[in-house]
């Protein structure tokens, strides 16, 4: 596959082909337990959202540098890294290689494709965080089966209309110098996980990633009730709201207590259109708000002189 | 058993008494596929907690209204709500009750014991926060087995002993008025969870619960790129270091970077009495915080306000 240096917008917006990609590993169906899909940052996201969609087994990501005690030949095992040089993947995929576990990789290179057992290829010369398309298509493809394309790129295009809203809520989070709060909730639950890590790398800012209703039995408490504190946030709600109980609460935050939370509200058909339109929606805002705080959306300097620092 | 009703203190001291429960649910060894813990804020934290020792099969935790598709027989399935009368955790136990799965719950009784197959009573009067060595030790002794009680109970003390450092800390962390930021690693990582939920509930602030290397990987950017935004926290690392990445990347952090980040290095044997002595050093930290903050470290008004606002 080609090797391309788009600029990184360019690479935002190649989402829309990134989707098309076909590649996919072969699986026997009823051959395993359980799904381990070990990957860091914006590799390890992949597996996070692919917890969303598919349930057929129990889906665990692993990011750290140890294999689970439990992984064996019942393990159907993915290591994810876009540079195929994490230190913790690699670790991890060892680890499964010693185990006699079947290493799946997808990578663009590095050492993780030469350990591998199958490897999907994705092209290089993007960011890792902005190959999520290429990173999470093949996990898709391989497990879920029969997704419809068209629809997903629909959605990204949909997401991508809404530039001009975007720019704006971007301006707002960038002249307040608040932290966005992002809420999600059910099969959703890894957007917000994305879009934090979007907004640490491409806007250099914190967010916090929350989910309800498990943040209603703690968070809700310093955010209703230490409004000084709350003040220093910014509160998006990001999915469509199709539960009774899960509007019922968001009620209860806004109507009843006065609390201003932002609403994204995907156009989309089902989940995983809704994921792609979430995460297309987030790249573009949190390329906005870097724009409109004058810092480069691309590099992540601290990363950088970290790993340098490691292998010193 | 008894119920009983201590102060707020004497619930956090109780975890010394709490650890000797015995109680355990019999367990078929290699009848199950994976174990799927579902509960919600300080009662879910005991599965998120378990996670971390016991690693002979995946441990699900669900945080939501919904039963995982693949839960089935072979789904070794636990509900854990204090009350008993957490909506999403009986949403979850009558789905799998109506799935056929013998649902075993810990709680003090409303109708989870009720639904359940086989209950594991816990004493009422508690807040449920401060029920967490009952809620745990049970699933210790059920699928980890033959641990050292005498060791978590003095791991316990030992944090206590530390109580004037504690109050330091807090009153740091109080006057400051900045947001905590707990990073732990490996094992430990419900640990930063725990303890993000309990400055949320006692000390009525925001919190942010992180882990290594993970945030290496996203969150370092902010924190060391953004300086500005990066004051308005105050750095916790919680746990011992002894995976010589972890320390260079905190090496990292600390020293090559002068971020100042407060340590918490606990006094024990193993990784069980490490969790004990964090969730207790936690405990009163969050509860010193209260009290420096002059609130009320028990009542939670917004989580019984909403709950009021979702039965009308």
């Amino acid at each position: 596959m080609a090797t391309f240096f788009p600029s990184f917008y360019e690479q935002i917006i190649s989402l829309e082909d990134q989707v098309k990609f076909k590649e996919r590993f072969q699986i026997t169906e009823g051959s395993y337990n359980n799904v381990i899909i070990s990957g860091m940052g914006g590799s390890g996201v992949a597996g996070r959202l692919l917890a969303g969609f598919y349930e057929n087994m129990p889906v665990i990501t692993v990011d750290s540098y140890d294999l689970p005690k439990y992984a064996g030949k019942k393990s159907f095992f993915v290591a994810i890294s876009y540079s195929g040089n994490t230190e913790e993947t690699i670790s991890v995929a060892k680890q499964a290689k010693e185990r006699g576990i079947e290493v799946h990789a997808i990578t663009s290179g590095g050492v993780l494709s030469e350990i591998a057992d199958r490897v999907i290829s994705v092209p290089k010369g993007l960011q890792p965080r902005q190959a999520i398309g290429f990173l999470l298509i093949p996990l898709i493809n391989t497990l879920v089966g029969n997704v419809d394309i068209e629809g997903i790129i629909s959605s990204v295009r949909k997401a991508r209309e809404k530039e001009k809203e975007i720019e704006t809520m971007a301006r707002k989070i960038a002249s307040d110098g608040k932290i966005p709060y992002i809420i999600t909730w059910g099969k959703q639950a890894g957007i917000s996980y994305r879009a934090k890590t979007q907004f640490n790398e491409i806007s250099k800012i914190f967010a916090i990633s929350s989910n309800l209703s498990e943040q209603n039995h703690n968070e809700i408490v310093p955010m209703l009730e230490n409004r000084d504190m709350s003040d220093k946030f910014i509160y998006i709600f990001a999915g469509r709201i199709n539960n009774e109980r899960i509007r019922k609460r968001v009620d209860f935050m806004t109507k009843d207590q006065n609390l201003e939370i932002m609403k994204i509200n995907p156009v989309c058909n089902n989940e995983i259109e809704e994921s792609f339109y979430l995460i297309h929606y987030f790249d573009l805002l949190t390329y906005y708000v870097a724009k409109n705080r004058n810092v480069d959306p691309e590099s992540v300097k601290s990363i950088e002189n970290l790993k340098k620092f490691l292998s010193s």
